[in-house]
């Protein structure tokens, strides 16, 4: 299977370390070999010797616009409905701040009990600022029940960063357009696993990370999608911060924001951070996401069919393709001190609790032998009791 | 003078090119010479190598608080007043939102309409989301007019970007507290130009950047200061995500602030920022405060005294100690190209429309020599005319 791998070519982009089997990729995405002396230069060259001059010369000021066209095409969205900035958690702000303004009179917005829970904290912080605003969890399935007229706005994750589960994008979207209300879908964990499709799935809003999948490095720079019929309506966010300005060198003491997609950027970028993610969307450029999603599948379809019938395991993520992201999660009732086991043998997984083990399958470094060896140590872990070591029981803080 | 200067080693610490007076770091700082290998490190070990492990074993999950702790001397600070992360303006959206909670009932903050833009952009944000608030812009002076029974809270910049002009913060901090209201300092232009005394001033919130006077890199993360007694009252901000959770990952659905500063935390830091902050933070750490201001008013004295006079220049900043920061703003009429004009001859200053020239100085990089250079080619570039060259007036995008 690696000998007929279109993909194969890409391991030798990344600075894996030896003796490694990573398949924490859904958390942390490698790094791209290139990307150390990208980050160089933006610090010695565009800091260092040009300073100030490089806002300008360096194109540092284009830097937010410039990203979000490059990661346009991985998400299905036209280049100028994205932009890269900030954090996922203060996008959603921003774009649930703006999608409760575009439907005045609703005050509900629903979310998905199990998401991550970062999601849910921000819906709870933006309707909290709404009187008699609410944020209400739910399970998907149940959806529809609770699409009422006081629903202004659905945030879901596109695949569940716990169960890998892989939701209907434009099925669930349609619903909850058809009862008035505005999809954000959160593409963590889709983006640079699957091929991402938010304009044909009619998407309102979108926030995504850029350290999973696009291995843009640890606390890279997040970013936004706002669907074209929404930035010709003009919406607004409270983050209002200069460089959503429409002129913000003139100093101006009023707030005017930009016209398009500019309007969501609050402040200056993290110029580094950009740097080293402009470097990996380099990698991406070359990547063909049909392929990155056929890999995807066969990688995990091998992991599933090998651990399934090991001892305590249950296959948590659904089988079906259509309903499937790019991991796999298994539950097992001593999850924790499994995986640490898995990490001492080199197989890097993480664990959620209270028992899942979860194991990310990234198509651009991994390879069909090094998924045969991660279920071999998998076995091995449970047939030998190695993990009931005690000190694979003593826990620090999880990631 | 510079034989006799306490900080002229420090200048050995930064990397700054040749043929440049550089009289901007209160726009950009320079580069530490031992930042790149830090920045390195980072990317190649602790993201390359480590992988997720780092977020134990290298303490990211520690970074915004261990670098507040190290901020918080610069700033007159407990050490667990003080944490690190997001943007200036994030940042002020979260403090301010959480002083309009600790004062239910008034809807009003105040605001300098001459302050750099983005305060009063997000005080806009911010007060939108409150039935009946408001934004009002002053001037300092007219502070005590307005402060009645609506004022929830102040903002005001230690030091105006524009002028230079420093603020008695004691004073006014007093006088606002009096009223009732809370005081937030903008400490941007001050943090690392001067010794800032947050603690003794009775400050209640402050917002800064690390970017300027503390060499953090372009678009390096900024910082927040909530004075202990508000931390005790239990503040709420809504940008309320998982890393403000008290239990992260509990992965629970509700959100439950962490106790002490760290609920002003919204989600993963930016590392590689982090890690340039870090590392400018070991220069400061062997810098004196004191030696700092006393070259910081000699260093603008000498300036002062060399300029003024010159033909169709007015100096704007303070000529009292007591009232001046670490820049000197001059007005000419033709500020623009006699700026560009000076940028040729490799002096770096700025220009802020209509007409201030804007010249930092930063005592840990900067000679008295390189003063005296910088005067006396404003004083060549006035007498010869030179900045009326046509291609000095073309203006691109202004920083």
């Amino acid at each position: 299977m690696d000998a007929a791998d279109p993909l194969a070519a890409f391991r030798t982009e990344f600075a894996l370390p030896p003796g490694v089997i990573y398949l924490d990729g859904n958390s942390l995405g490698a790094l791209p070999v290139r990307t150390p002396e990208r980050v160089r230069q933006v610090v010695e060259r565009e800091w260092g010797h040009e300073l100030i001059r490089s806002w300008n010369d360096a194109g540092w000021f284009e830097q937010p616009y410039r990203l979000g066209r490059r990661i346009a095409p991985l998400i299905g969205a036209d280049p100028a409905e994205v932009i890269v900035c900030d954090t996922t958690s203060v996008n959603l702000f921003k774009v649930l701040s703006a999608a409760l303004r575009l439907r005045p009179g609703r005050r509900t917005v629903l979310g998905d009990g199990e998401a991550f829970p970062t999601d849910l904290y921000i819906a709870e912080g933006v309707t909290g600022l709404v009187d008699g605003g609410r944020s209400l969890l739910i399970r998907p399935e149940e959806l529809d029940a609770h699409l009422d007229g006081d629903v202004a706005a659905v945030v879901l994750s596109h695949v569940d960063y716990r169960t890998g589960e892989l939701l209907d994008m434009p099925g669930i979207t349609a619903r909850v357009q058809a009862a008035g209300a505005l999809m954000i879908w959160d593409v963590c964990h889709s983006v640079g696993a699957l091929p991402v499709e938010l304009g044909a799935a009619n998407a309102d809003f979108a926030i995504g990370c850029t350290y999973k999948y696009l291995n843009g490095g640890p606390g890279a720079p997040a970013f936004l999608y706002v669907a074209e019929r929404h930035l010709a309506a003009g919406p607004v966010q409270p983050l209002s911060g200069w460089f959503g300005h429409a002129r913000p060198f003139a100093f101006e003491p009023g707030y005017e924001p930009k016209p398009g997609i500019g309007r969501f950027l609050t402040s200056s970028p993290s110029l580094l951070g950009q740097a080293a993610l402009d470097s990996s969307l380099d990698v991406w450029e070359r990547a063909d996401l049909g392929a990155v999603r056929a890999k995807s599948l066969a990688l995990t379809d091998l992991f599933v069919s090998l651990v399934e019938g090991l001892d305590g395991i249950e296959v948590v993520t659904p089988r079906e393709h259509a309903r499937r992201g790019s991991q796999v999660a298994l539950r097992h009732a001593d999850g924790y001190p499994v995986v640490q086991a898995l990490i001492a043998r080199g197989v890097i997984g993480d664990f959620r609790a209270p028992d899942l083990m979860r194991f990310g399958f990234t198509p651009l470094y991994l390879s069909y032998t090094e998924v045969w060896d991660a279920a071999r140590h998998l076995a091995e872990v449970l047939a030998s009791g190695e993990w009931q070591a005690e000190h694979f029981s003593r826990r620090g803080e999880v990631t």
